[in-house]
């Protein structure tokens, strides 16, 4: 039995507002359980050197703890030190996930730069930004369509991440931090709508799991993601209602 | 008649909702229009190192504002940069202004950290991260008393900040974005509870201004800064209430 | 009384020398009592990114302590270190004052640098920045007027500084570093030549003050802002004699 | 068919050569095709903050491209910007991965450092770096033993690490540069001599993948670690010959 | 009697092993001694700002140890610090020297970049990375010419480089760490295969020495230098026997 | 004939005036022709870590050019960029070139900062700046001397710096920065009183020269330097008047 009483393969409760911030071109509030993530899709047109002249667009991220977003107060990022590896690591992934289901061709030369800002975190940060970063690139991508600034959905996939791992000897989805932070492993499974993977990363932290272990989390994560994809849709709803 | 239809001397709509991150020892979301800062409070048990073995505390604030707060998407601070001048010199004054309301030795030997972090800016964001983080430091002090970590109440006043200038010729109180990037003077106040002051920052952006303005200002802010005032004792009081 | 024996309307010594400097288009060395800073005026044909194509020009400044400007040798900022917040506020103050006192038509599409070096530093170092950046900068322009590089003179009005504040209860005109150092209440006032106002800025250290203060203020630097136009003006009258 | 004629599940020649550094506790040279790298182990007489007075030891790793290890010359990392997200990301993958072998009771309050700097890269070259990374480790360990600073091995597992990917749609083991860089999909599997994982780390280029082929990677890479671990004996087992 | 029991003027066995870099268009392993520094040379199609629309050409170098080239394992440069003074004197000086041999003009506007990496230090690296450096150019210059980028050769000189100085009191060549580290003067000396200077440093670690020492040493270097030349030569010829 | 119609031993003009910096324990200006360089020495009752616990005491410099030294403007070292490769081989070289004349025992624990910053350049910054950080070395000894800091004068030896270099074919002394920028040969030689060598560094900037050019180096250099020595004295003889 988990401490929260859910059960082996049962999210926490997620919530997804969308249309949060004034100015960004897509925004949603995403909050798995205590972790709460701010997502805004920022349109910009140019695109980083290595794309330009191609006719492809880009699509990038950055990830951000609030210095208060954790138990204790931590350092802001690039304030008397460099930007920390977990966070390029954590930002790298969520780039990474959302270009897998891009059109880039059809976006054209601009970048959509998504922002995640973590303003409370209790476990799975990274997923919750993918989950919610997707829905404020769709969007964002939406109102380049309405507009007329391209004609093309590049948008062909939903993008959605859950973590699962080991705890305790059993094999759990959805961890908190609580639970992240006393894992044998832990684990992040990028998902598409379709149920195919984009990326999959399982760490053990002291020792080895057998590989076994690996198709348990496929199982749990699968099922998870079936549920994001359904909660990314119903958020989107609301706009068109 | 200025755009928003507001009076001269009339504020923005300002809420003050208290207790909104679950870590922190004080927090609050302040809007001002369409500005929006959440700042929270942070004990530390240790101070920097000019305060160690003083028997002293210390209140030390960082302002930043999230990438797209703005109405462009603006680059991170300390991210391929160092933090911008602008940056520095606001949270220099937050937290000059709210030292100024402390008795530091009924603090005792620790620092509280104000972080205010601007969600959403329309104007005003150094003038909300006071007036917000004076309320996130009063709800930290509060918890340090009832905790019995200290015995004597350290705040003797409150600490309220407000905007006014010049806009087409006219002496204006709290401007919004709009007002703010055509002003032909731009001002800061910095005020306490009884009236008094602890921080005038008045610019002219092209050309000079007539000292008797400065009287205007004074005339208008005081005004502002009363609303304030209650405004932060009605937030407070809805904890106890 | 004054520990230096100045009455409280009075300014210490100051003189400006002018042309100290071999290569730059203008210089001064101004010393206020023990205060000396070596201000230099660089023409630059080209402009910050944003004038770019404007036909506008700009003027822009920095401004730094030498190690043993002050009674302990301090840090070199820039060198192990980002710049100090205290130089970026100060040599932000130094370019926006002067700016306010240029028609960047007239100027045409350049750029004047303006350094200030504090060689020794005994109190309102920004200040006498400001007065001999401006004698540089009035220098320069001459240089680009005799040359017919400009045929109209950008500048429009004389800028100076001075601070004043409150010490031992009184209000005192032009605090040395010792003055400074205890005063309640510490002020920056830059002026044009025609009385009128800049910028102001005033801080309590510890506690607040009357707004009646400010009007004090006024007096005592408007006193001090015409003496220093005086001197401004013989500095120059030396290059015509 | 690949390229190179190797059958899907065929490894390319590795050499693991050993104590190629004078100064090292540890060191080897190791060879997978053309990727070369320089692994080093340094024992060093204390630990990170965070392990301080714990009475356990600590493993770390650095890991680097020689700015000539590539067909085009790359820029040094932290040479006119700071160390790139790759190099990060990867020198926490192969610390994780050491340490997840390792007793750090039986180790002692000491870190070891590895070292991975790529002389020549042709793909894998995270993967040969702890795969060599792990025989430095083994020789530093060894020394501490034989000097009778420690009594008991702390190593209770060989550490070995291989990539596999989809390529032109076929499963294939250990891939070259002109393999990865055409991917589809790109893992890499850390695993211990017993045949268990570490990590697992799975990314699709453009588009997605069926969970499947997880499978797939599982049963290659589990055959490559196998004849890694026999070449990882026989290079140290020539120490003892 | 030196500890090696080399004479005053015997160098340390040398050797130089070139093409050791598969993608570099030149190369070479240098060994002096326990001291091994590999040298690559890259060529590219662009050339640093003040050469641009010049016609001409330009060489830059840098040095890097590896972390553990050393007794004792060093921080790399650039992590967690700017580049030493030591790593950018010694860079420059390598840069200096090997473009006093070279025609720019002939080598038209591209610049060819030496990047010399000590995998093993037992002093005199900087004297072994223009040696190695300069055989490493000549390769890139060499395949410039057979693939006929170019027309006439720009090297018109060979570049070595030898270490003296005085040790116990006696005047000596060619010093290793440990001689290196109890000098009383230590000297680099570079010329030209014509037994010509382009570089002279020596400098005295506690106390001055006399301007007679001086001859000594150019007496020695001279040499050095001639045997270093045999040297370069002999390993070049390898490549067309 | 020079330019300047010296003869090729002769030195520009050069002043030295002491205690011009009311703070520093020692101070000079010294001026060579139109090089002007601010010397200040401040004691510290502290030793970088290398000293802590030894009773010996260590003498550092830092070098700058003030912006508009020179021609044209130049960046300040560390204001964007990281400090010049050039300044930091400058100062290096005079912190070890004063080191070399003094007994560190008798120093006690302690150091002196040499800051040394040219206000004006016109060639030899470098070798003004050891001849008058040794007359700010002097003078802070004496202090410390007087003051009963120390009992035993540590400095045994004088220090100064000269320059000398092939121009239009001649060997010439002490280059202006016109001759310095045309030379063929570039030298520095430190020298004490007694007329040994500290060091010595000279440079070809295109093609090689003979050996025989060192020592008409040293007779230059050695004429100039008894000069500089008798100067050093005069200047310091003032105060005793």
């Amino acid at each position: 039995m988990r401490l929260s009483k859910r059960k082996s393969d049962e999210l926490r409760p997620v919530s997804i507002e969308i249309d949060v911030n004034r100015y960004a071109e897509g925004s949603c509030l995403i909050s798995c359980g205590h972790t709460k993530v701010l997502c805004t899709a920022s349109v910009e047109e140019h695109v980083p050197f290595f794309r330009r002249r191609t006719g492809l667009g880009w699509i990038s991220a950055e990830y951000s703890l609030l210095p208060r977003a954790t138990h204790e107060r931590n350092r802001r990022d690039g304030r008397g030190s460099s930007v920390s590896g977990r966070t390029l690591e954590i930002q790298r992934l969520i780039g990474r996930s959302l270009r897998a289901g891009v059109n880039f061709a059809s976006l054209g030369e601009r970048q959509i730069m998504i922002d995640c800002d973590v303003l409370q975190a209790d476990g799975g940060t990274r997923c919750a930004s993918i989950t919610g970063g997707w829905v404020a690139l769709r969007l964002a991508v939406n109102k380049l369509l309405q507009d007329r600034y391209i004609v093309r959905d590049p948008l062909h996939q939903q993008v959605i991440a859950i973590s699962c791992g080991i705890h305790a000897g059993s094999h759990i989805l959805d961890l908190d931090y609580n639970e992240d932070s006393n894992a044998e492993v832990d684990g992040n499974f990028v998902f598409t709508s379709s149920g195919e993977l984009i990326e999959v990363q399982c760490t053990a932290e002291d020792k080895s799991f057998p590989t076994a272990s690996i198709l348990e989390f496929i199982e749990l994560s699968s099922k998870g993601a079936s549920e994001l994809v359904r909660i990314q849709n119903e958020a989107l709803a609301k706009k068109n209602a």
